[in-house]
């Protein structure tokens, strides 16, 4: 049994967060999946809103004790966990990195979550094509911002030659943007560098299509 | 002239809390007001875009460096300014601190957001009704998850009984709640705290109302 267990979901993007934190710490840990869809969501619970009260994954539980939002649980790891280092030391740098996360995190996430989506469709009744209008026109104000932030800071990967909690925050936000089939020809820092994280074999054992509930 | 300018709007939530951090903190800053509707929002101007590639508030400059998003200022501040500390220094409660702040930073601000309002106004031609409908549906959502944090955390504010960043994001959240006139009946431990916050001085020269940009 493992100190770690990680409720979450194969296709979240805010589960891949967490799960390519874990892998890039050699973290081993425990896969408990939560269907967002089946039984009409899983996440809603009485036993999984006691770990989350938001009803939300991923929820990271160590030694018994639940921290949900993916934010929060790649800072937890990053200070239980120091190495590799995830965050710069420098507190200008560590704050941009920041910033980078909190463009997807804050800024893009929430208009491509599934209960968004949802409440668009069946609260206000809007049509297919008008919601994959709202997703790309969210995502591609979130990448713009990026890409600029890369055009000053990007080596390798976003933060200069090593990964940062940026690239565990970017994967997963190309991924998701590629599955929403989002234009993403004007994006070539934040594409070439999903690519080159994607090759790292921590990104490649968080992918979605890696995980034990994935479907295709 | 101060090392510190905060460029912000005074009714914007997340330059709320940018605001109470830095009066919690003592640390005087220039205060440069960037208005979010007059000219077609002078968040948009080319100026502003260079320190923030995002065009929002808030940007923080210090010593001519510019960081972005409310969740990075404040964490920086923290570090370079650590009293009074605004996160726990224990990794779990710090962990909770966070996932708090970042139920209202990802979970709720955007879906309050005057930019997301107007998309749904001007391109998905939703009605007043049902555009304070949404507010409300996603704002009471978020403060039932920081409701049961709350059942369990809190003392005289949201973690025992001394301020966090917890708290610092809370207040505004809760001001913007009475603005958007969301039925806040259910969510006494939020009200409550968030009234306690406003007795403080360091709340009280963030207030809206007290910012040389305000407007009624």
């Amino acid at each position: 049994m493992s100190d770690f267990v990680l409720y979450n979901y194969f296709r979240s993007s805010t589960s891949y967060r967490a799960r390519i934190a874990l892998h890039l710490k050699n973290i081993p840990f425990e896969y408990r999946p939560v269907h967002l869809v089946r039984n009409g969501g899983e996440q809603f619970s009485a036993g999984y809103r006691k770990l989350n009260p938001s009803s939300e994954v991923p929820t990271l539980v160590h030694q018994g004790r639940a921290i949900g939002q993916s934010m929060a649980i790649v800072e937890y790891l990053d200070e239980i966990a120091p190495t590799p280092r995830l965050f710069p030391e420098d507190p200008y740098m560590k704050a941009k990195v920041r910033q980078f996360c909190e463009v997807i995190n804050s800024g893009m996430h929430s208009y491509q979550n599934l209960k968004t989506l949802r409440y668009l469709q069946n609260e206000l009744g809007v049509s297919e094509d008008k919601k994959m209008a709202w997703i790309s026109h969210w995502l591609q104000a979130g990448f713009r911002s990026l890409e600029n932030l890369l055009g000053r800071y990007s080596g390798t990967y976003c933060f200069g030659d090593s990964i940062t909690a940026a690239d565990v925050f970017l994967a997963p936000q190309v991924f998701s943007a590629h599955r929403f089939k989002v234009p993403m020809d004007e994006f070539r820092h934040c594409t070439e560098i999903a690519r080159r994280c994607e090759s790292l074999p921590a990104f490649q054992k968080a992918h979605p299509s890696r995980q034990p509930d994935y479907q295709p």
